[in-house]
């Protein structure tokens, strides 16, 4: 058996692993799903949250380690189709963390200092000052407290924002006003200016941004999307900046990746559409999927392991 | 004698002033320069740095404060046509900063993240990533190191930038390389991803950034502009534009306010114009003035006044 190494994501650049990982480990068989070789000689799979099912992953019997390509391993280790025995490696700050925190940050501040209204006067040469908002009046929001959600959180109270934070578990974050449990969601949203979710789509976070949800925010309030596409409403979501229930939306994950050239959200002028370019996966955690590649090959422990006892 | 209150400057929105000064002490006498009542009345200025000259001050013989509307007053209490014996009230936290930290960190992410490329991309409909660079691969410089500067290295600091600083005289920041002096200047420009000016206009300071200044930054630079428009040489900073020696340049300070209509930074797609706004100059620091305000005209002694012994 040649050992052979998997990638299995709709989000990554596949042609930039590939290159990436073979500077790392010169001549290792690399993958993408879906491919038509042996489907036995895969020991090593990374892949994504969406992407995971009980029929890729009993397609592949010899896997012995699987990365996860999200936020810690906590949503991998409780899936349902996750197999017995296989170790997880977590990525610890894949370069994830820190691009999502900029992205949040950029968008925010975009908004907040009406930079599309700047655009437009400077096109149009006209000199005309409009009185900002501070961050220091401004309440943000995010949903979802795990690494991500966490270091947004921080990085906003850092600017000085008026920050709360809302989870499904209980979260003690410096600054920040933390909320947990579906029953304070609505008390949450209900004083944001922004609102940022990082969720993890999951049984209970597909379409919890639904008309109900939205209608529990602040009127005028402006939504920030980089969990996962479905868990918003697009209808909802429209419906809701037609009314002007919400001043606008910056979005960069979507129910279907590459967003459908068709899709409303395009050209709607008060939606910002990025491409799932929120996190910058590649940067920094290439070495350590290759260091476990060679240690698997080794057969030498391997690090970076999620523990199952603790959950994450 | 009747005392009166007098705005000198080229910059503030005065119908904002005059409603928020009005609420706040109804029925005072608010003046807005130049006007033609009794120059006799005027008890109190409020002017900025550009605005203070002989001719002005001379024109006021009963002026006994003046409220310096820039950062700190060391630039006020040095300036050659400032009477002897007049209060020197400074804003100390009069929202500039605030929103100029805010300026900044907008500014230096949106080039970063790449956000006029992915304007154009939302467009024409375009579902591409382009890598980032992050946060904490990136030198940020920032010349002068007053308030604003401080506080705009301190905010890059906290989102991870690698931060260097430049001023007249030495400083101490944590997590900052600070420099200082002319013999530094080459070195500190030549390493810089972005370098951000907060400089105050000096006989030192005018037309700093030239030709030469532009040439000893690294090749690729981008530049932002919040002190003062004439520390820049317009042509030759579009001809760095031009030769590729800077990417960019984000300006919100020109050597003419407004900027006139045919100027090339208007319609030149690697300049970045906005209108003066970097700094919210109302927001906090109206009631301070009020309240001096109403202490002068009742002669008691007034409150945050600079220190001319220790220069702000």
């Amino acid at each position: 058996m040649n050992p052979a190494f998997l990638l299995v994501s709709r989000y990554e650049d596949a042609g930039a692993w590939r290159r990436e990982m073979l500077a790392l480990v010169p001549g290792m068989d690399f993958r993408v799903w879906p491919d038509d070789a042996d489907p036995g000689d895969v020991t090593m799979i990374a892949i994504d949250y969406d992407d995971i099912s009980k029929e890729i992953l009993a397609a592949f019997p010899n896997v012995r380690c699987i990365v996860y390509l999200g936020h810690g391993a906590g949503d991998l280790l409780d899936h349902p189709a996750m197999p017995e025995g296989v170790d997880v490696v977590r990525l610890k700050d894949p370069g994830l963390i820190g691009a999502m925190v900029e992205y949040v940050i950029l968008h925010v501040l975009r908004d907040l200092r009406m930079e599309p209204l700047y655009r437009e006067q400077q096109r149009t040469r006209v000199w005309r000052q409009h009185q900002p908002r501070l961050a220091k009046d401004v309440h943000v929001g995010v949903m979802g407290l795990g690494s991500t959600g966490s270091a947004i959180a921080r990085a906003l109270v850092g600017l000085r924002f008026r920050v709360s934070g809302w989870a499904k578990s209980a979260h003690d974050l410096e600054g920040v006003t933390c909320l947990d449990g579906q029953d304070t969601l609505a008390g949450f949203l209900g004083d944001l200016d922004y609102c940022v979710s990082t969720l993890p789509l999951t049984r209970e976070t597909r379409d919890l941004v639904d008309a109900s949800t939205i209608a529990a925010m602040k009127r005028g309030a402006h939504f920030i999307n980089v969990g996962r596409g479905a868990t918003v409403v697009d209808e909802d979501l429209l419906a809701a900046l037609g009314s002007g229930q919400l001043s606008g939306a910056t979005l960069d994950v979507f129910r279907t990746e590459p967003l459908p050239r068709d899709h409303p959200f395009w050209s709607h002028p008060k939606v910002t559409v990025t491409p799932h370019e929120s996190a910058a996966r590649l940067d920094g955690s290439l070495p350590t999927i290759a260091e476990n590649w060679q240690r698997l090959c080794q057969g030498r422990p391997l690090i970076n392991l999620a523990d199952p006892r603790k959950g994450y």
